[in-house]
């Protein structure tokens, strides 16, 4: 099983995913993540972060032997978490692997909740982009930058910095600025959670310095607008209608 | 409230919505989702597709009248739902409207679940699109979808189709097979439900009348990929690595 454990609280983690946890006799993942899994009678198996393969290969390998394996993720596993990586790890293992049943278990995604918390961001079309260049270079980021603005997208960044990659957001919000012109930006700091942080900002004024990993970065389409509210913070939202 | 009930089953829905609804003194929403929320002492109100400004309206003036009113959405609220058309509705309606308190609760939306029942497709960046022309031209739908063959984004399709305008979807198919040659093709039809139905296909190959308004259509960036089996379903993913 490839199970996401939402954005953060428990309250957003659903309940297949909970039951289908209680059931596991492993539990793989991620630190933090296998921290938040409520305690069970499971082996826990916690790993440093950037070793996805060795991870899936792990569980792949439990599960083989007969185990009911919990493979953890933040989030939805689909969307830049352990579910292409398990099914790398399927594609170029071992044969048996591909007799196995592998349950792909769906939860809320940052991006959605972070859209939530400040209104309807995402109120028409969208794309959603990893800004990692571990395992992409970064020209086709820009390449699918320049193709985000030429189609209008609302665009959400996941994975818009980190330490080793501190510059990167910068040139992108660089970028953005010099092809689409202005825009809303929003950056929602570890949403739901007691330290979070919503920074409502523009092309034009934002502080690459204000992005950390833990941040989800929206960039309005040219129709994305704020509805300002007296003494409270303002919505976000993008009307459903577009001209073209 | 603004509430997303996930893509159908109730193992899907998140505890936060669960509670929200019981607290809720009135429910609103299209007639199939208001009869997805668990008996309760709420007034409900039903309504007809396709008059979400007005159902967004009678919400707004029930709200500022002291009514806790949940607003439901299948999914999640915020993509191609009930969120965006609240927000309209308070910028363009009463300033009353502007002090109250929205809650937008998130919810697994359906590209989430179509992704996790075929494998793991959304494994790198993908597009979200609709493809109803009822809000915006067929000429943007075009500069999107080109856009998104630009940027090599896997892609995925609300509102396919419809009884009013049966022939998009192909026109959508015959321009993405112009543009971006072959890619796979994954039809999700009411993903966890009775009579879920899924079709693994190709550009080449796909039928438009094997699409209905019930369908999730994804389409493989050129790196997406089928995974075969011995007598059972394929899984389909995108490597997390990717080329220039």
């Amino acid at each position: 099983m490839v199970i996401g454990l939402g954005p953060g609280p428990a309250r957003q983690v659903t309940p297949e995913a909970s039951q289908l946890l209680a059931e596991a006799t492993d539990i793989i993942g991620y630190g933090p993540y296998v921290d938040r899994v409520p305690p069970s009678a499971a082996r826990r198996h916690a790993s440093d972060n950037r070793v996805e393969l060795d991870r899936a290969r792990q569980a792949l390998t439990l599960a083989a032997d007969g185990a009911r394996v919990a493979v953890v993720s933040g989030g939805d596993p689909g969307v830049f978490a352990m579910a292409a990586a398990v099914f790398e790890a399927v594609e170029s293992g071992e044969e048996a692997w591909r007799e196995l049943d592998i349950l792909v278990v769906p939860g809320v995604t940052a991006v959605l909740a972070a859209a939530a918390r400040v209104g309807a961001p995402l109120g028409h079309d969208f794309c959603v982009l990893s800004l990692s260049d571990n395992l992409k270079p970064w020209s086709l980021i820009e390449k699918r930058l320049s193709a985000a603005v030429a189609g209008d997208f609302v665009i959400a960044f996941y994975n818009p910095a980190s330490k080793a990659r501190p510059e990167q957001i910068g040139k992108a919000f660089a970028q953005l600025r010099r092809e689409a012109g202005e825009r809303v930006v929003v950056l929602a700091k570890a949403v739901g959670r007691p330290d979070e942080e919503i920074v409502y900002t523009s092309l034009a004024s934002v502080e690459p310095g204000d992005v950390d990993m833990r941040t989800l970065v929206l960039i309005g389409s040219s129709q994305t607008r704020l509805i300002e509210r007296e003494e409270r913070e303002p919505w976000v939202y993008t009307p459903r209608r577009a001209e073209g």
